[in-house]
């Protein structure tokens, strides 16, 4: 059995481009007993995999130049030496950017298709939906009638933030950038109001759609959003920096003033709480919860999501590219394989 | 009767010099029913004083031109009209830079001098002391065996955050300025270490003194010794930042790099929580708790504190001019008028 995998083949200095990737064939070893085989179909494209392609010191560890790209995963057991699985199950892994996989079953979770697709479970009921879930819910902790603004808010973390605070009561303000992402947050996904960080007006137009100031900013991409937001925090606003940002990764910004005294101020001007997650710290204790009450969302449709899906592995780094540049709209995925419980 | 009284003159740029004051007598209204008049004993002088001279937007109004400066003060009752209050009675109020004040009991707090000594009530046992005990305490949440760093060490403030963390289990590390406060911080008040922020090599006398990092930096004072602090923090590491904090009033610091881009990333990677408090949001919930607890460690000794005293209101501008440059030993203090519980 072989193995089609997307490697890392040099670091990137900024954005990544075709060059820091290869594609090559493995071939994987017979099945010793204990493990599965596993057929990928669908693999989750993610900004904190820029991260992970940078040596420096992060929350987790990087890709070392020739290894497999790191990645979540879903796919088919097509050969099981494993008391706890089948052939045929559906699991989730971290499987990575490859076409097949073995696994001991560490960290592997089988998945039930009838409870939700099987591609929300990198989605809107995995890990982009947990983020966004523990962040909101647990450092942002919006009350009834407060303004909640997130940026990216058409992405897979954004959206679900926005469609949270709308069901816990808050007004929920997106900042997207074009137009048709901005129209689909407000029509679609049911935003109060969503503003384009594009536009040269930016503050005005986000205090426009914050009339009674902001509660809550869900930062989930940095730069000029972040300074907009924080200049209309309210009281007592709170900041939950999340860790799916690859943004702060591109190095130092020259010939700018330095901001850190404004914000120092800020913080104590307006008793602001500014604090860091990263979901898997938070993932154990709130999976639970966070796949009854979203799966029932997502059920009822008061959570919707979109995915962008890119067709066959080979085309993973264009579109993680496009990723980091916001080409995609809603979840970026590709297709590794066919997925059999969709038509 | 007359009130001596310190006014602010014209508002300062940068540090504030002795042409912000002005001093002059007023005569005192005939005193109306309901109301006391107090000569005061002990004026507190406090780094925050130094915002309420600007009129930028804070957390609280500033000082308007021609108005006696705001101040937390100790006082006697001369003659009472208000039922609750009796010639002769210790009080606690906002009775700011004067000699007397006529007061209709609002926020005024009768104190009983056989708990603790009447200058305590704005010191460790008042203000500052409740400052370092809802910060250290419910934002910095410190845990046994962890390090609590501390700016301003020799201070009202940071004195108590030291003694505080070390009473909790903690790792106490101050920062201070010349060598005799970090002396009395580890020797008198028995910090692990004392660090000045004075020296070149700052970060990495922080660092040689906190050898398992930085789980707790209580943020007094802003500057370099906040870059330091911040490049130890562990991860989960918590961040309040105090109210009293003038520094940040001094207005834009030209040349330097934008530093948010690299905090935004700490906060990120490793979890950090920054939290910005004002004390008197918190005092309603705290106050009893406070009193009990450090009333106890000051009656027992495990919380020491040293007093800096000018003589007389007319040097008030001249101590709070050194306190804002640290040239005050512990707390600072102006003794308007003779204390009569002291010998």
């Amino acid at each position: 059995m072989k193995s089609l995998q997307v490697r890392l083949a040099k670091r990137p200095t900024g954005e990544p481009t075709a060059e820091n990737f290869d594609i090559g064939e493995v071939s994987l070893p017979a099945l010793a007993d204990g493990h599965i085989l596993v057929r990928v179909i669908w693999l989750s494209l993610d900004p904190y995999m820029r991260g992970r392609m940078d040596d420096s010191r992060s929350y987790a560890k990087p890709v070392a130049i020739g290894d497999v790209m790191q990645g979540g995963t879903i796919g088919q057991v097509m050969e099981s030496r494993h008391p706890g699985f089948a052939e045929g199950d559906f699991v989730l892994g971290m499987f990575g950017w490859q076409s097949h996989a073995v696994s001991d079953g560490t960290g592997v979770r089988k998945l039930d298709p009838a409870v939700a697709p099987l591609s929300t479970w990198v989605g809107v009921m995995g890990m982009p939906g947990l983020t966004a879930y523990v962040g909101l819910l647990d450092i942002g902790e919006p009350k009834e009638g407060e303004t909640v603004v997130v940026s990216a808010a058409s992405g897979a973390v954004g959206s679900v933030v926005g469609q949270l605070a709308r069901i816990k009561g808050a007004r929920a303000v997106g900042v997207a950038g074009p137009d048709d992402k901005c129209r689909y947050v407000v029509e679609e996904l049911g935003f109060d109001a969503c503003v384009s960080h594009r536009s040269a007006t930016l503050r005005d137009d986000l205090k426009a759609a914050c009339p009674k100031g902001v509660d809550v900013y869900f930062e989930n991409v940095g730069g000029p959003t972040l300074d907009a937001a924080l200049s209309l925090m309210n009281p007592f606003g709170r900041i939950p920096v999340c860790g799916m940002i690859s943004m702060y990764n591109t190095g130092p910004v020259g010939g700018d003033a330095d901001r850190l005294p404004a914000l120092m101020r800020r913080i104590l001007t307006d008793r602001l709480k500014i604090q860091g997650f990263i979901v898997s710290d938070r993932a154990a204790g709130r999976q639970k919860a966070f796949i009854e009450e979203v799966g029932a969302y997502v059920r009822d449709g008061r959570i919707k999501y979109r995915e962008t899906i890119a067709e066959g592995l080979e085309n993973a780094p264009r579109a993680f590219i496009g990723l980091l540049r916001g080409e995609n709209f809603g979840k970026q995925l590709v297709r590794v394989s066919p997925d059999p419980t969709r038509g």
